[in-house]
């Protein structure tokens, strides 16, 4: 969304597949799924020069994934088909619950600076510092005065971290109030879905509408020229799916990023490679 | 292998393919990279199953695989396409380089023990608590009565990690020196790859024999019963993946984890998610 524009939330259908290419023809499910394959092999190639950056030619760069949903809204799913597409062990995936004692006795950003990826990595927050302005606002464990400061404090956050090699893609995934109960009632519906699912999710439904409001409010007041908001129609999986990793893809490729050359003489270590004796026997070490 | 027996890692055959079924026929390459695919679905359902007892019924289980090898050895291939087959928001993947100066000034195990995984989730150690025993003795970074006493205490470090709910799968990926050669100077050939390539593992080549020792040593005296070594031939990265993954897969049958029950009352559930209303509109607060 555009920097300084406020968002309507009822404006934007749930159902909807904005950008959905006129190709994806009259299956666009079974494209878009497809189409994701190739953006994951995309992304994962992007991924190895980032990381490749970072340990070959001190490259500082980092991107960051920050999904933000209702309950139910998608974000294990979406970390699950898009960043499933990359090298595990180039992702650091947080996922954000209650405060524990030691993080509520520090700010509300003291737990995602710990949680930045470093240098090279794919960062995905599943929620966010956000939540310090939507359930903390919801529930009235701060006070208007503090959650309304918090949005100038995680905007100048944000730019620091986009100041110093982080590219931060923000994403919200847009579901309808029905979605959302068929979705618990598919965990109710199934014995192994039953983990899931958490009497306390009911009872937020009854905070629906607060919660869209401060959803439109943090977004309005938090999308911007370094960090813009993403709101990504999630009723279907297939298109939020193909969505977010568009999103991510594009992000990459802004990047432009190449394979950094080797800091060594190629023919030099040929040379010694070459050299290099196979061990007649395998000596014994007596200990 | 056996605990108490003694490897004699010359007698393995790095291009070997132990345990390969007969039905992998006379195409076994094209057979493993599809029977991979399977077991990593059967991983990723076993992994959930872990992730939700912890979840949601207090489980304490968490899976290990440990990875070692020689440089050039497949670790980082084996994490990705091995642990890539699951859920990348269960996993937790370390590698383990040089220490850092406050790595250093603690024991060794300091650095082991906070990166292991918590309840539920799978860890993956690119390198381990093994390289104190390997490299560290090999180029004499502490003395012999040193690395010598590290064996007992990984031996009772490892015994009370099972003993608290932690399946260890120790991996040793096994490849030629002819091999390392080959794959090193695939690294050179290829400028995508220089990013990967080290002067010093030419260098280190001329160890090979002093590691080799190094390893059967610390297999020989590091396979117990609670956590056995597994030598898995690596030549071939299609039998590498193949094995590896159906190691993991072994173990976690043995574990015979099922869902848990969900704590709750589920048709009171199903009425409460009945009466929540749909909000008509969309309140708006003034800020």
């Amino acid at each position: 969304m555009e920097p300084g524009s406020r968002v309507d939330l009822g404006a934007i259908d749930p159902d909807g597949t904005p950008g959905l290419p006129g190709k994806a023809g009259k299956r666009p499910k079974a494209w878009a799924r497809q189409e994701l394959e190739k953006v994951g092999i995309e992304l994962a190639s992007h991924q190895e020069r980032l990381y490749a950056n970072a340990k070959a030619a001190a490259g500082r760069r980092r991107v960051l994934l920050v999904l933000q949903a209702m309950d139910c809204g998608g974000k294990d799913g979406t970390t699950r088909r898009v960043a499933g597409t990359m090298n595990p062990q180039g992702l650091h995936i947080v996922a954000f619950g209650t405060p524990t004692p030691e993080e509520l006795a520090h700010d509300f950003l003291w737990r995602i600076r710990a949680a930045m990826p470093t240098a090279g990595y794919v960062g995905v927050f599943n929620r966010s510092h956000y939540e310090d302005v939507l359930i903390a606002r919801v529930h009235e464990i701060v006070t208007p005065d503090v959650w309304r400061a918090r949005y100038a404090q995680i905007n100048q956050f944000e730019r620091d971290l986009t100041r110093n090699g982080t590219t931060i893609v923000k994403v919200m995934l847009h579901i309808s109030f029905e979605e959302q109960r068929k979705r618990i009632e598919q965990r109710l519906d199934d014995p192994t879905k039953h983990w899931k699912y958490n009497p306390a999710d009911v009872d937020e439904r009854g905070y629906w509408a607060e919660y869209q409001n401060a959803y439109q409010d943090a977004l309005s007041e938090c999308s911007t020229g370094y960090a813009p908001w993403h709101i990504i129609p999630a009723n279907k999986k297939w298109y939020r799916d193909w969505a977010v990793a568009s999103l991510l893809r594009g992000a990459f490729r802004d990047l432009r990023l190449t394979y950094p050359e080797g800091a060594f003489d190629l023919a030099a270590e040929r040379r010694r490679l070459a050299a290099a004796t196979v061990p007649v026997k395998q000596r014994v070490t007596r200990r």
